[in-house]
C-alpha cells in the first residue's frame, strides 16, 4: 500500500478514475473525496467511489497523507488558500493540472514548509466530464507527467508519487514545468484551441446550414466536435495560464496556414503534396509509438 | 441484381470497399477492375476482389453497364479521355469524388450523348489507403450524396445510382453539385486542411522536440495527425478543385482563430468560456444524430 489516507479534491474525470483505479489496484487504506459541489458529491456517494465525502476542503484533507488536486487550474489559489492550514505535517500535495508553470507559481505560496508539492500530469483524459464517466484504466499504457520543483527536500516524495502512477499502470516521465508547458502546448492545447475555433465557427452558420454540417459531420469535422468537447472552465483556464506559449504557437500556426493558403490559391499542387506527404510520416511515428489507441470506458 | 457488369476504376480505399460490398450483397454479376497502376492490379488478384483486371481503362470499361470512378478528382480528365470511347451505350458512369462542381465540369465533356453520368460521393472513409484496407461494410448507416446533372435524360439513371447506394447500406442525399461542395467544404476540406497545416508545423520542429511531440500526442495532436494521414494525391486535387470555397473558408477561420488570440491576449476569459461552451453543444447534436462513432476494418 503506498498511502494510508488519499484526498481527491476535484471529482470529476482524472479524479475519479483515479479513485477507481487507487481502490482497484488497492493502493490506499482511504478514499477522501473534496469537491466543493454538493452534486458532485451526492454523486460520489451514489457511486461509492469514496470512503468518505465532503463539500469542505479544508476538513477533507485533515487526514491526508498524499492529496491529489483535480480541479481546473484557475482554481489554485483558491484551493491552496481553503487547504493550506489543515495539511498534516508530512504530508504531500500532488495535481493533474495540463499547465504546470503557472500552476505551481499559484499553488506552491501554500504550501507549508513540512509539506511535499511534486506537480504531476496525466496525458491521459476523454471529452467527458464528470464522476459518472471516469474509468480506472484510463492511465494505463498512457504518459505520467512529473514536474518537481527543484528546491531538493522534496527527493522522496517526488520517489513516493512516480511509484504511485507507476501503480496506476502509467509511464512515468520527469521533466521541467517550462518544458512541459512547451511540449504539452504542441500536442494538447495548440489542437484543441484550433477545434475550438472551427466547431466555432460552424455554430455561427445559420440554422439550416448548421444543420447539414452536423449530418454530414463524418467527413473530418466530427473529430474536431469530440476534442472540443472538453470542459469549459478547464480549457478557459489551460489557454489563460499557459498564455505566452499559446500565442507563440497560434502565430507559428498562423505563418503556416498562410502558407498553404497562398500555395491553394497559386494552385502549387507540388508543395501541398510535399507536405501531405511530410504530415503521413509523423503519423506513422504516432502509430509506431503506439499512441494512435483512443481508450474509452467500455474496452 | 442491378447491373450487369460493374467496372470500378482505382481500386483504392473506396474502390475495393465497394468491390467487397457490391460482392457481398450480390449487387451484380462481374466485377471489373481498371487500375493503371500494375501494383494495385497484383493486389487484386491477389485479394480476389475482382472477376477481371486491367490496367488498361478502355479495355476495363468496354463490357461495363455501370462505371465507378473511384480516383483523385484531379485524374478525372486523363480519366474521362481514356474511356470515352470505349463506353457501352446505354451504360451509366458515376464517381465518388470529394468535389463535384470542378469534377463534373472535368469530366462531363467526355461522356457520349448514349450514356449517363450520376455524380455521387459518399461520406465515409478512412485515413488509410490501398486495395488491402477496404472493408464493405464501411457505408453502411453512412451518407451517399448524389449530385445529379440538371438534363433531364438521366432521371432512371439517378434512380438506379441511388438504389445500388442504399443496397450497400447508405442513406441517400440528392443535392446540387455547389451546395454540395460548400457543406463539404466545412465538414470535410477545412478541418483536413487545418490538420495538415497543425501536422506540418510539427514536421518543421528540432527532431527532438519532435520525439517528444509524437511521444506525447494522446494529448490531442494524435487526433490531427490521424486526419492528416490522408492521401496526399486525394487531398492536393481536392483543395485545388474547391478552391475559391476552400479561400473562403480559410478566411473566415481566420477570423474567428484571430479573436480566440485577442481573447487570451487580452485573458478574457468570459468570452473563451462562452464559445466552449457553445462547441460542446455542437457536439451533442453530432452524438444526437450518430455521426460520432468511427467505422473500422475490424468493426
Amino acid at each position: 500500500m503506498s498511502f494510508k489516507t488519499i484526498t481527491i479534491i476535484g471529482f470529476g474525470l482524472i479524479g475519479s478514475s483515479l479513485a477507481r483505479q487507487f481502490k482497484a489496484k488497492n493502493l490506499c487504506e482511504k478514499i477522501v473525496c473534496a469537491d466543493v459541489s454538493q452534486d458532485v458529491c451526492d454523486q460520489v456517494k451514489l457511486l461509492g467511489l469514496a470512503d468518505e465525502v465532503y463539500t469542505d476542503l479544508a476538513r477533507g484533507c485533515k487526514e491526508a497523507d498524499l492529496v491529489v488536486i483535480c480541479v481546473p487550474v484557475g482554481a489554485y489559489k483558491a484551493v491552496g488558500q481553503a487547504i493550506s492550514s489543515s495539511l498534516k505535517s508530512g504530508a504531500i500535495v500532488t495535481d493533474v493540472g495540463s499547465v504546470k508553470f503557472k500552476a505551481i507559481k499559484d499553488l506552491q505560496p501554500f504550501i507549508p514548509a513540512d509539506v511535499s508539492f511534486v506537480p504531476s500530469h496525466p496525458i491521459a483524459g476523454t471529452e467527458k466530464s464528470g464522476p459518472e464517466h471516469g474509468f480506472g484504466h484510463l492511465f494505463e499504457g498512457r504518459w505520467f507527467i512529473v514536474t518537481p520543483i527543484d528546491d531538493g527536500r522534496d527527493a522522496l516524495a517526488v520517489k513516493r508519487v512516480c511509484d504511485l502512477w507507476d501503480a496506476c499502470g502509467a509511464n512515468v516521465e520527469i521533466m521541467t514545468p517550462k518544458h512541459h508547458d512547451k511540449i504539452l502546448g504542441i500536442t494538447s492545447h495548440l489542437p484543441h484551441l484550433i477545434a475550438f475555433s472551427i466547431v466555432g465557427t460552424a455554430t455561427d452558420l445559420e440554422d439550416d446550414i448548421k444543420g447539414e454540417v452536423i449530418k454530414y459531420s463524418a467527413g473530418g469535422f466530427r473529430d474536431f466536435t469530440r476534442i472540443a468537447a472538453g470542459d469549459p472552465t478547464m480549457w478557459r483556464d489551460i489557454f489563460l495560464n499557459n498564455k505566452y506559449a499559446m500565442l507563440e504557437m497560434i502565430q507559428r500556426f498562423n505563418e503556416d496556414l498562410t502558407e498553404l493558403q497562398k500555395a491553394i490559391r497559386q494552385e502549387d499542387g507540388d508543395k501541398l503534396y510535399d507536405l501531405f506527404l511530410r504530415t503521413s510520416q509523423i503519423r506513422k511515428g504516432v502509430v509506431q509509438a503506439k499512441q494512435d489507441d483512443v481508450p474509452t470506458k467500455g474496452s
